[in-house]
Parts: structure tokens; C-alpha cells; sequence
């Protein structure tokens, strides 16, 4: 076996050292997991949207036309019906807005930290962080959260990386910012501290995964072959599963959503039926506890076994 | 941040200017919402067809004789059976033709528009706007509306982009051909002014959405990996859905379908379930209202809330 | 717009002259539809088998061993139980079989024609036509059906173009080759007469079709993201739609399947439903005639309305 | 036609001595398949789980810290549900552990070889066979089959080569490592023995299918268009529509899994169901018997009829 590290080497020539470190870079720590939640409550739901608007279009370049009318349906159709319907049921969700997006639309931001909801950084322009230097990371980092706080009054305590994109630089910048927590990672279904080169950051992931992302299953992009092709009656039926069984194990129903994909007519319906759902297990001692997800990971942190 | 617009500079390095400005090019104006449609309707039905056949494949450069002989069945299979059952059940629509279609099928075009129904421009061979240059779009837009009155005796007054493909010339260039209405769009669920650059231009959107068209749950393409795998009545469901939540909305459903997509003897039921879904909400005041884009996009100017 | 033309050309640009001829290439000529199918029959059923095997994974270059032990599980295992079935129902069938699959297991051929099955032409080794010049097309096209021939001891009447590719030659070469009938295009649903340059050639048409085509729901490809993603239960329910309104049309229900996609035994069930629900409607006056592709051209053909 | 092997040529130019040496190279030979399964059971049921965890993005580089942290899912989620559901059922499985993932997490598998499951042989860090020189190909399974046993203190008698991916030597080295059997192709149905160049090798083939693959219908891959469409209730119906149909052949259920993909809590109820549904035959005579993929291939080459 050779003893380098060269990045030349084809994975299965590398030394055991160099797949060691990689895997290191960034790690799950210890398992920030509650006896019980909030009240006795015995599940965590925490509902998210990503508010990308326009900025997924400008990502890419801006010069589709089609697809940047696309964007602001999320502004004109989508958060209101999800505000809607959030006030409704008197449930408080976790909004993640790309820089771009709040200056576009700063009313909706402050409406929604008016309603109690939390607003977390999400990016300038919904960038991808593994292909940006090191100082552009840190600048972007930097006036976002900054963007964020001046438009809406209010500091961000944590961050999801646009795209759940990750650089070797993120998790340091996100402690050099303050971050409590983070939630971009899917190591666990549990609350867990970040390690960075092995070492504790005081940063918790709260983690997300595919099978509960709407995108996954109702994007569409014209160009590519990716289409919604699964009936959106199953896409309830999976997510409900899982708070179903989130619920058994004493867990975190997380999910993340984004208004410009769950806010039709055809899939707002699914939020709704989730929500009744959880509602019907009761709230407070023994049922669920809806949750910001600040909230979730302030709460696990401080009551985890 | 750069002080500058250079399109070389990736979109995370982009000045605020440069986001803005193409944001502005074309956007979603006041809406246009009557407080109820034709004799107090409280939901517009308009669905759509675009008629391709073999333009699909000559766009694409016309070397594949089987994707070739798929074109006709458009005319031979899906547009008799759309008009057989259109007529059954008196509802008329609107169809979107190619003038290459037009001139390959000139009596199609004339039985549709004896029987009721509108025409729509659709390009001249479903080429992409985007990829053209000023002069060969203007062209191809003049000639496409003229070739379609000579054959069909009648001006159009609305259009839609072959594949929704907007270029920063086509709003001007619908402006200058005194269109009524443009329909590729999608900012909104309702009906909006077209804004160029900021200032008002008269064109009206009649919006469509990737959920509410055929081709995205049932396209088939050999070489790339599209394939039909959403099941007919998931389909259904979807599109009953959106008609179900705009009827509630007191909104619009629109559809969009094409001939050689929904014609085929397991699909085209799924248009007749709709209407007698749509019809079972009766019609009239606090029922449907069927009718043609043209209909829906004056209608909603004149009477805008 | 410019006279000429030549292919350098962006189709947009093209004289009219010139998609007039990729149009009139092979085209829809006369439809051949009785009035009622062999001895009164509303409708014929006519199901075939792609018996391709290993010759999928050679045309492309035969270097993939696991996809190669792919292949043979059509004749260990696909063609067995198809037998099986259809020897079970007492109906037959016709399998379009690749030379190269026809020497590597020719005793398959032999018992499928002893039980009545009818044998068409698929190419040498399953190659591409449109990729080849017209000479290799006409002597592989000749090679082949010399070859079942010689394996079968019957010449075939008719062809299946692998993969459904037609080249600018093919028709002239089937016509040469004294074909009665063809099944590669799809340009209606009643069989019909292909015209070469606006010309009649006398070659039949027995059309296929994506959405009747086992592959294009169940196919598996590891490298594209082509997946089996459609449950075998709606493949069955758009199977049967296909039946029954073609039964109420009084036409032809074509179906087209792989012995290494539609044998496994999660999905030959949908075969024998398929068969069932056929005969449910009767036999001979008023029901269903089954018959192979051959017996259904030449009756179309003879018995045109 | 040509009388060379020149793999410059166009397959269907080849010689028919060269598709021939193709498709001999690695072939399915005599079938093994018993009378009766142990204990006169009806039906062999082998449950298998490929443990790659973070493997799949090592091998494709490392560089994606969000895919990497993915991969930990299948130690801290997966893994622990999994060992939790055989036992509460008592059933054994195989787990194919890529030497990599046993370094990294040596307690995992000591776990499992302590509760009576089988590991078998999954490569180093999951590379692809098919792209190795044959001195590193037959250096990497060496070090695997040391590495396991190191770990576990048990010496594998079986493998499953990484992507079921299987170079021109594979079987050459599996032999030379005096394997009982493999289990990466798919042939048949049931056990068979592997010819290499038409010659015998003594090496069984336990038989994998995409069909009864947790990864075709679940895998998810941001940058290409992979996704999990098919919903999990349909995914248990093909799997128990495969599992019903082999205990009516009296022949084997083989199931490949992976941790990181039906740990999910909306998935892992699928393998619940299926195990039910397996014991509700009752176990023993007449009914089926659970058993790891080296006691099947055992039993079957000892027994075949």
C-alpha cells in the first residue's frame, strides 16, 4: 500500500491515513438525546421551509426567464398559503432565506418573525459552498447573517447550507460566527455535537434527510430528467411514517419543505394532513411538542441523558 | 463586493445591480382576479392542447424516423379523440400550433376553430426563443401569427413559447405583435400584468405550471432517461386536486396537454373525468366556467377586482 | 427564410421543402381497418416478446460480465415460464429474436415455433440501424433472416427493428426483402400501409407503442438513472386500459415485452391477468381474437373496410 | 463479414468466434437446485445487507462532506434497527462489509458475527472491479478476506463483488481464494455453477437480481437524477409478490439491502412485513427456511436434485 497521500492516487490505492483523515474532517460527536421533550412531550416536530425564490435561477446563472417567473410564486403563492395554514394551527416553523431573497422580499421576512416564526441563514444567493475559496465562504457567512438581522430585526442563531452543501471550511466558519446549531448534516436521526478534525465544536447538528425533503420527490427541472413523479399521497404516507415512528422511538420529526414546491394547490394539502395528524397524538405530556428548530436544539442540548 | 456587471464573475460575486437587473427583465405586475367569473362563476376551467406533432422531433433536426412517425399519431388519434370528446361535452378549449403543424395539417386547424375552439401562436417549429437571435425570433413570430390567420382566417390574440422558453426579446416582441395575452409564465395562480424592466406593458399572463401539463408525469424520450412512470390515476388525483383547491380559491385552472401525450385510449379518460368532476360543481353562479384562454385573459382584465 | 437545404442549417431556418422531405421519408399512407376481426372478434390481441438475451450488453460492446449474466436469465428462466403461460391459455404469440440470440439458443427458437409461435426478424445483435451504412444494413437484414431460417426452418414475414430504430433505408431494404409487414412505428393504433417518399410500398404497419411496452416501466440500467420506478400493479391497470378501450374501438391491442424484464415472477402475474381479463370479454363474435403479428396484418389487410 | 477479433470494430462486425469468447467467459452452468430445502422446507428465504456506509462516497473521492455524513447513518441508524428486527424475529442474514467500513467500525461487526450472522467479502472501499489491473484487484480481495478475518476471527466463504461489478478475473481470484460461492450475477433463480471459459470452477453463484434491491427503487444522488419514487408500500409488494412466487417454485427469496438505505423508519417496516409474511407459511416442512447466503449455497450444491 503507499504511504502518501497524494490526491493523484485512485481511492483504492490510498493510504489508510488519507481515508481516516477525510472521514475525520467532520464528524458526529455525542448524541444530544432528551429523556423526553418540552413538557413531556414525547416527539419533536420541527417544520422547515427554504425560502429560495428566485435564488436557485440566479445560482445558475440568471438567463432563464422561465424559470425565474418560476421563483417568485414562492413570494406571491407560496408563503402566504403556508402562513396560512401555520397560523391556523398555531404552529411555529423554521423559514432558512438566502440573503438574496430577504432583499428581494424583506416584508415577508419581517412578517414571519412578526408571527413568531424563526428566520436562519441560508446563503447570499443560494450559492454552492464546496466550490468557493475560503474567504468568500467566510464573506458570504458574514453578510448573510448580517442581511438577515438588519432586514428582520433579529440575530440568527443557525444555519442550513444551500443545497446541504458542505466545504472543509463551513463548520469552522459557522463556530467562528456563533452558530448554536446547524442543519445540513445526516448522520443520525438524533440531535449530535459536530467534531471537526475530531475535536468538539459546541455546534450541534440537527439533522435532515432526504427522505424527508419535498424536493426529492416533486422537483422539477426541464433540462435534466428529474420530475415529480410520485403521487403526492405517498409522499404523505412516507412522511407520516416517519413522525410515526419518530414518535415510537421518543424522536425528532424534522422535515424540510420549501414554498415554491409544497405551496401548490395539490401538495399544501400534505402539511395540513401531517400536522392534524401530529396534533392527534395531543400535545404536552406523552404527545408531540411543535417546535422552531432552534427551539429542538437549544432543548437537546441542555436535557440530553 | 465588485463593482461591476461583468457576466464573468460567478453569481456569489454578482453586485446587487446585477441580480436586480435581471430579476427585473420580465416580472409579474398587479394581478388581475374578478371577484367572480361569468355570471358569477366562482372558478374558470381553461384547458389547453399544444399541438406539436412532428415538430417536436424536426426541431430537434428531424433525423429520427421512428420519434418521426410518433408526430402523426397527433393528428390521426389524439386530436380526433380530444374532439370528439370536447364536443360530447360542449366545453370548448384552446390549441396551441406550430405553423409548421399548421401547414402539415392545415384542415386540423379549420375543423378546431369551425368547431369553437381557439388557436394560439406556438413558434414556427417549436424552436427554443432563447437560442435566437432578435431578428430571427421577431421573423419567426410574425410569420408563425401569419400563417396561422391565413389558414385558419382568424388573428390570434394569445401565445405560448414553444417549451415555455422565454427570451429577454420575447415580451417586446408580443407587445409590438398588440397580443393580448401571453401564456408561459407561472409567478402566480392568477392572471398578471407582464412588467418589462419595470414599467407596465398591457400583455397579460395567463399562467402555467409544470404540475398542471401532461408531459411532466408522462413523457417518454429513448435516449435520456424520461419515462411515463407516474400511474394515469395519480394523475388524475393531481390534477383534481389543483381543480378542487381553485374551485375553493374562487381561481383559475388551467391545464395544459398535448395530442400526442393524453390521446393514447389509457389516458384521455382522465380529461373526461375531469370535466364531469369540474361540471358536477355545476355551472354558472358558484359553479365552473368553461372557456378558452383568450376568454379567461379578457375576462379577468376586464373585471380584476 | 433561405432556399437551400442544407443541414448546416438550425432547423428554424430551414426551407419549408426541406422538413417537407424528413417528413414524407416513411409516412402513414392508407389505414387498414376491418370492420370486425377473424370469425366476428371486436378486438385483436396481439402480445409479443423481444427475445434479446445477451444482445443488449454485446451491441454495446460486451464488456459489463454482470450485465451479460443478465441476458441468459431470458432463456433459463423468462422464456420458460412464457411458454409455460401461454401453453397454459392456448394462445400464441410472436417473438422477435436477434440472430446472435437465435445461434446461442437455437433449440429455444425451435420448440417456440413447434407450439405455433411465430418467429420474427430483431436484427443481427440487436444493433442500432440508423447508426449503419445501407450496405451492413441490407446484409445484416438478409444474414438475419437467413439465419432464422436456417435455425427455424420458417422465413419470416415480418420485422421488429431493434430498439424501435429505423434508418432512412430500412423501409426500402423490408420492401426488398419481401416483408409482408413491419412493427417498429407508431403512427396510429389500426395497422396501415407505409409510404417511402409519398410512394405505397405494400408494407404493412402493425403500430407499437412506448406506452405498451413492458422496458419502459421496468427497465434497469445502472449507470442511467433508468429505474423500475412504476409498480407492476398500474403497469398491469395502463395495460388494461389499453385493452378495454380498444376492445370498445373495435381495434387492435399490440403489446410489446422482454423475456428478461417481464419474466421475473414479480411481474409475469400482469401476462396472465392481461390474458384472463381478455378472454372474460369471449372469443370469436364480440370477444377477442388472439393472434401473432402476422395473422393480424394479413387479416387487416385483406378485410380493410 | 470480418475474420478478425478487433475490438476497434463495430459489434455487429464481429466474428461470431469473438461474441462467443464474450459470452463465455463467464457462464452459468449446471443449476443446483434441491428436491426440498432443509427440513423439508418449501422456500429458502436469505436476507442480505450491504454494509458500505461512508465506502460508496469514499470510492468516488471523499471530497463531499454532506454524502460522507450520510454514510455514518448506516453504523449509528441503520445497523442497530436491523440487528434489533432479526433478533426479535431470530432470523440470520449475510452482511458484505467492505474491509474499510470494518476499520472503521470494528465492534459493528464483531456484533453481528456474535448473533450468529454471516459477513461475506464487499472489496476494499467499495472500487469497481471492472476498472482494477489484475495484480490490484487480486491484492485488494486478499487484503479484504485478511482484514475481516482479523476483525471478526471468522474467514468469509463468500463474496459479493462492490455494485455487483465483476471483471474478467473476479472468478479466477475467488477460486484462488478458495470461495464457496458468489453472490453478484444473475443468471437464474436458482444456485448454479460458474464456468470460466466453459470449464468448471466449483464456485457457486447465489443469484442477486435488481428486481429484489432496496437501492433501485430508494437510491437517492443529488447531482444526477436518481431518486426515490417508488413508494415503500409498492417496494413490499414487488418483494412479497417474489417471495410468494418462489415459495410456489420451491425455489430461493434472495433479498439485497443496505443500512444507510432501508434503515429509514419509513422503510425498515418493509423487511417487518416481509418476515411475517415468510413465517405466516409456517417454518420447516412445507414452509420456508430463513438462512444465511452461505448455508443456502451450501445446502443447494449438497442437495441439488
Amino acid at each position: 500500500m503507499p504511504d502518501t497521500h497524494s490526491p493523484q492516487l485512485e481511492p483504492w490505492q490510498w493510504a489508510d491515513s488519507h481515508w481516516q483523515k477525510l472521514v475525520h474532517q467532520v464528524r458526529a460527536g455525542r448524541s444530544y438525546r432528551p429523556k423526553a421533550w418540552k413538557d413531556g412531550a414525547r416527539c419533536a416536530v420541527a417544520l422547515s421551509f427554504d425560502s429560495d425564490h428566485e435564488t436557485n435561477e440566479l445560482r445558475d446563472g440568471g438567463k432563464s426567464i422561465g424559470r425565474m417567473a418560476w421563483g417568485p410564486s414562492g413570494n406571491r403563492v407560496g408563503i402566504p398559503r403556508i402562513r396560512k395554514l401555520l397560523d391556523r394551527h398555531g404552529v411555529k416553523a423554521t423559514f432558512y432565506v438566502p440573503a438574496v431573497t430577504a432583499m428581494l422580499y424583506p416584508e415577508e421576512q419581517r412578517a414571519l418573525v412578526a408571527e413568531g416564526h424563526e428566520i436562519g441563514i441560508h446563503g447570499w444567493i443560494h450559492e454552492l459552498n464546496s466550490v468557493l475559496p475560503r474567504e468568500a465562504e467566510r464573506d458570504l457567512m458574514h453578510r448573510s447573517a448580517d442581511t438577515l438581522e438588519k432586514i428582520t430585526g433579529k440575530r440568527c442563531v443557525g444555519m442550513r447550507t444551500p443545497s446541504w452543501d458542505f466545504s472543509p471550511n463551513t463548520l469552522a466558519l459557522e463556530k467562528e460566527l456563533g452558530l448554536m446549531y446547524d442543519s445540513s448534516l445526516m448522520a443520525d436521526e438524533d440531535c449530535y455535537e459536530l467534531l471537526m478534525h475530531g475535536e468538539e465544536t459546541g455546534v450541534i447538528e440537527l439533522p435532515v434527510e432526504w427522505v424527508r425533503d419535498d424536493a426529492v420527490y416533486f422537483s422539477m427541472h426541464r433540462f435534466s430528467s428529474l420530475r415529480p413523479y410520485t403521487p403526492p399521497t405517498d409522499v404523505l404516507e412516507i412522511f407520516r411514517r416517519e413522525l410515526d415512528a419518530a414518535y415510537e422511538d421518543g424522536g425528532i420529526f424534522q422535515l424540510t419543505m420549501h414554498p415554491h414546491i409544497i405551496g401548490y394547490r395539490s401538495r399544501i394539502w400534505i402539511v395540513d394532513e401531517l400536522i392534524r395528524h401530529a396534533k392527534s397524538k395531543g400535545q404536552g405530556k406523552g404527545g408531540v411538542w411543535f417546535a422552531t428548530h432552534a427551539e429542538v436544539a437549544a432543548y437537546a442540548r441542555a436535557n440530553a441523558a
